[in-house]
């Protein structure tokens, strides 16, 4: 697994800084940001970032949040704002600590994505996620400073001894594939169309928890694309 | 059990700003600060606190270790330089996590200390410590960042006591149902004899994996529906 810590148009270079630093003290190395609103050569980006200098250097800067998801097999999204609602998929995540367990399982490359210091990920960015990540914090004051979630992330994934399991994960474009037959099974079946954005996303979602292998979607491809056959002949 | 957050020394008024505000996002409100180098009203401090003004306000301001020593029944310190050494009892330390655990079993006040951005906590300091914490670092770049170093400590504590969001899921006999379903649009679709074991199997797995609610339950559960007669009418 290759992880890849993406912070989608952060505002302070004082922040970017901070994560370089607290990637390294956690052993990441790959930083991406989509539209940053500084450069990597800001003073207060290399002031924060300390020791990890080369984590800023070798920073990917890109401008669009697809560009990101191109970039991974897997993407995992933060947040703050949990569903407590079991009906909003789009919201509905696991804990940092469960999900620092099964990201020791996955293989290829992992994009766990940090939003806005104010607004977060927009919905729209956290509709493509395969995975949503919720930080547990107080009622009183969720709303945690960005390198800080970061810093927790990481730990619990650096500090949880988890042995890998040799399982060849589903690419991005296979799921992609698979999400694609999908839609089209539910075209075939009639679905109603006030239903079908809904539950789209809830089959990604719950896809997305359960981490396919390369085996897994082959056989489920198979499964959809009789079902689809099926369904159209009639 | 009452927890007391002890900056020894600190220099940076804003990584004080910054552990008030991951303080008030796990729940923390005595922040006691061993002579800091700045006021309580410097504007850095003021700024990186964000929605945290009050355990700012609030910090009680001591000039010695011995003073915040005296304030609590336990103490704990934090070190980022862990012996190796078994014999070196001075630094042996707990890991965060075990910590965390440990502590949710105690009474009365517990300071948990953290040392200066540079030096960390004076080897005289650590002896009067009841107990040591270690964070988990990179042996490349173990040294943390102050803010860091408590948002993590501090999550540990709180993730411990933080129950599961209710969500309610899919009952076992919900989870047959839908495995009784699969099987019957395997038949709908005429999918090879052979390979209905396997297939079974797996369906099975990835669904056990992905931890169903009961919403997500009856939502795909209304898909297999409508794909089962569909396949059947053709």
């Amino acid at each position: 697994m290759e992880c890849f810590i993406i912070l989608v148009e952060p505002k302070y270079a004082g922040n970017a800084g901070s994560v370089a630093r607290v990637m390294k003290n956690f052993g990441f190395k790959n930083l991406v940001m989509v539209n940053p609103s500084f450069s990597i050569d800001d003073d207060e980006c290399r002031k924060y970032a300390v020791h990890a200098q080369d984590v800023i250097e070798n920073a990917i800067i890109i401008s669009s949040f697809e560009e990101a998801n191109g970039m991974v097999d897997y993407m995992v999204g933060t947040t703050s704002i949990e569903s407590r609602n079991d009906r909003h998929h789009l919201r509905k995540a696991l804990m940092s600590e469960e999900f620092a367990h099964k990201i020791h399982k996955m293989d290829g490359k992992v994009g766990i994505c940090f939003g806005r210091e104010d607004y977060g990920l927009l919905n729209e960015e956290i509709e493509k996620c395969d995975l949503l990540v919720k930080i547990p914090t107080s009622d009183i004051y969720p709303s945690m400073n960005l390198s800080h979630a970061v810093a927790i992330v990481l730990y619990e994934i650096y500090s949880q001894k988890y042995e890998a399991k040799e399982v060849i994960p589903a690419s991005r474009m296979e799921k992609e594939k698979m999400y694609e037959f999908f839609d089209q099974l539910l075209d075939a079946i009639k679905y109603p169309e006030y239903k079908k954005e809904k539950t789209r996303i809830l089959f990604r979602r719950v896809m997305g928890r359960s981490m396919l292998s390369k085996w897994e979607y082959h056989t489920l491809m198979g499964v959809f694309k009789k079902a689809i056959k099926a369904a159209e002949k009639k």
